[in-house]
């Protein structure tokens, strides 16, 4: 394991709100709010999905169709997130790992856990804001695992 | 959405920790414990209750017949919050947003999620501690809205 | 109640972190990295077992036996913390109680809850790292109580 340096309490406290807004904006149906927590070349892989999305676009359509499936159905579903570990890398990249327990409401119940994830991301800061760079996650009723890839320069 | 002020380590540490002992006061059936994060004039309002609660002593009557019926029947419920989201306002008010997870659990179980909340808080201090004087909680397996009420003067 | 002292919050994220470091240890089968964090003479009280594990051999042999039983039948269990309450004592210890939802997922699923667990941890400093001395985890699906052991001298 990499070893990871100090994590403050301040990028503690940021990041935990970050994800906040971050799973908000997901479960109310803000692709738009969602996505700016990406940059504009970021990688979503997960093994729900066959392929990685990358870029910004292919993530906001993924994501779009996903919050347009469950509001044609009135099915509310939360992101919870818990048991943060974050790992500043000397690079300057932060890695953040944690788990969202996935939430889910159709109308009038009964609410019931749906699946859970593991969420690894790669944390970068432009302006000031921290962006996601490279996100995988693996859900854990999924057998297969999700692809790793990385970027084919090396540049991070 | 009102543009939020920073959120310093210091005041997310401190509202994490008011809302574990807030929650974990209820869970227990600690009803005064509980009511006492509420200002004198509390308004509580919840799509489970057909009107507001409005005062700590209505707060205090409701909780205190839902925890007697829980407790007369040896039921364990918890609230487990997640995702939180602080907003300080300019006027020196905090918005602070979270999902609770209620899991519920029958003597000798089983265990099960009984529903999710959004929990929607408005926070002021008084003599040092926070206090919450208006709280929105809206069920995600009730298909109504919570009401939204304002106080008639417009003080806060 | 004893009376706690400030939290501070680099002592919250600090603690918020090696939370989320211990159970992800545990959930990825790391006994040893979870055993870890306890003291040499950590003591382990459950009401899931008959009598406490006292000392990091036993618990570690505890610990062992579950993730292998796990490991064996595919099985996926996370351990997810919420509710964190942290109470620094006089004498340099702190307590830390929290909620942790035990979220299963045999191969393909489905995912549920499998039970609630109240967590209560002495933690103390050595050589400037949190490690547990008394953890005392209540699940909550369990009708009986953890037993409380005290040393017998007194000497925490």
């Amino acid at each position: 394991m990499t070893r990871a340096l100090h994590v403050s309490a301040e990028l503690h406290a940021e990041i935990a709100s970050f994800y906040a807004r971050h799973m908000r904006a997901m479960d109310e149906g803000r692709v738009q709010d969602w996505t700016g927590g990406f940059t504009d070349d970021g990688v979503f892989i997960t093994n729900a999905r066959p392929a990685p999305q990358i870029g910004r676009a292919a993530i906001t359509a993924g994501a779009g169709a996903t919050a347009a499936n469950l509001l044609s159905n009135n099915v509310l579903r939360r992101h919870c997130l818990a048991t943060l570990n974050i790992r500043p890398q000397p690079d300057g990249v932060i890695l953040a790992s944690s788990y969202a327990i996935i939430v889910r409401t159709p109308p009038g119940g009964p609410t019931a856990v749906e699946f859970l994830c593991t969420c690894d991301d790669e944390l970068v800061r432009h302006d000031g804001q921290l962006l996601i760079r490279h996100r995988r996650v693996q859900r854990d009723d999924l057998v297969f695992a999700a692809p790793t890839i990385r970027p084919p320069n090396g540049s991070w």
